[in-house]
């Protein structure tokens, strides 16, 4: 499955260049990811309430376009890769037909002592199994 | 040359887990080069009155462990690649002797117009030539 | 003219305590006033190319209920007051019925050079004369 | 006491005006008030495990002169007035001699459910008692 969500960039995720900055991208990568779980639905907040929560171990992205703000994205995101601990998303970033940015981002599954845990069943769903798109 | 840079993180840069969140260590990656360039010192304010400008192009950052507010870490960078238009920098944080998160980043030389131009003459710097270290 | 706009809070806007920052709610107060003149129709952008600019030079808020992540937020913003140079907004943030926050947002313009001059034109608008509303 | 903090701005905290974002100083104002309660000392980590946190529930803040990046400020923090659940700070923003900012931020002390509590003794020290100082 490859889920898609969209957002408007904002005047306060310029900087002084009048473009996103690098790092908000950071941010709407993890929006799309959460938006992703509760439309499957997975509840991210029932799931932190059991305990379980994700932290993000690895980020590769590359920005390809320069965005201002006001502008309408749409976010592509599939599982590249599913194993025990860890989910690896392939992250895509569009305005309109043209990517601004790719990236593959690992998330790892950690109990509230921080230590690395299964995936929890939860995440055991077709709509995570790993898609063959390049 | 490696350059060396120290920032405490601050308790407004947590999330909801008390951690540094991860589009955060961005921005430390930014303030780091930027110290390095004052510190050669090349003046990213006066390069930027001539029109010269960097953007970030591509990050790829591991995540080894998670660091709260109030933690003091030293931020290594040094350059991989110098080509044309383009810097590859190796930029390693560290809590003490513990490497919190290791991230190549390649910064690319553009114009006002946006466009890639060729790195200034001012980068043409000992400090900035690739250092041999892994 | 009440100005109302919507959005929902995400996860990285959330600090140690899972609420939103208080100083995120800032940000949600110029998107909103954005949004407004966006929806005149007034483009921000236009304004920018033209020269002029807002800064804000005064909010006072009052922050009513805490908030987490995921949170479906509406904004009424309305003018206050209007002067020569500023525009006085009040902006009051709702979780359905619920107050969340109410502020008091100065703006003042600006031309390139950061001076302050008077309000263009284009916000001589039936919308953005004040409001009696309290 | 009037406690001070420097800090120097950075790059990514600027708008696409090249200044501090508005939002920004709300979060140099948390560092302030934290460094504060660390030199005092008082770990407001200690706090925090003891159950006892704090949240902003008002500010009023002026903002006089525009900032740009990599600018040295100092912020002059002093208790204003000391309530049983509240603690309201001045602070103060000044680059060199000439004030940026003031401010005047309300605190409250909650408990682990957000319910306000009173405040803990250990802020009950002659360096958070108020300042006749304007």
């Amino acid at each position: 499955m490859i889920h898609s969500t969209e957002l408007t960039t904002r005047t306060y995720e310029c900087d002084s260049y009048g473009h996103i900055n690098n790092a908000i991208y950071l941010n709407y990568l993890e929006y799309a990811r959460i938006q992703f779980l509760n439309d499957l639905p997975i509840s991210y907040d029932e799931l932190r309430r059991k305990g379980i929560g994700f932290v993000v171990t690895r980020i590769c992205i590359d920005y390809r376009l320069q965005v201002g703000s006001g502008e309408r994205l749409r976010i592509d995101t599939w599982t590249l890769r599913k194993q025990k601990v860890r989910v690896v998303f392939r992250q895509n970033i569009y305005r309109g037909r043209d990517l601004v940015a790719e990236a593959e981002v690992t998330w790892a599954c950690i109990n509230e002592q921080g230590k690395p845990v299964r995936i929890p069943a939860e995440l055991d769903t077709a709509a995570l199994e790993p898609e063959g798109r390049p």
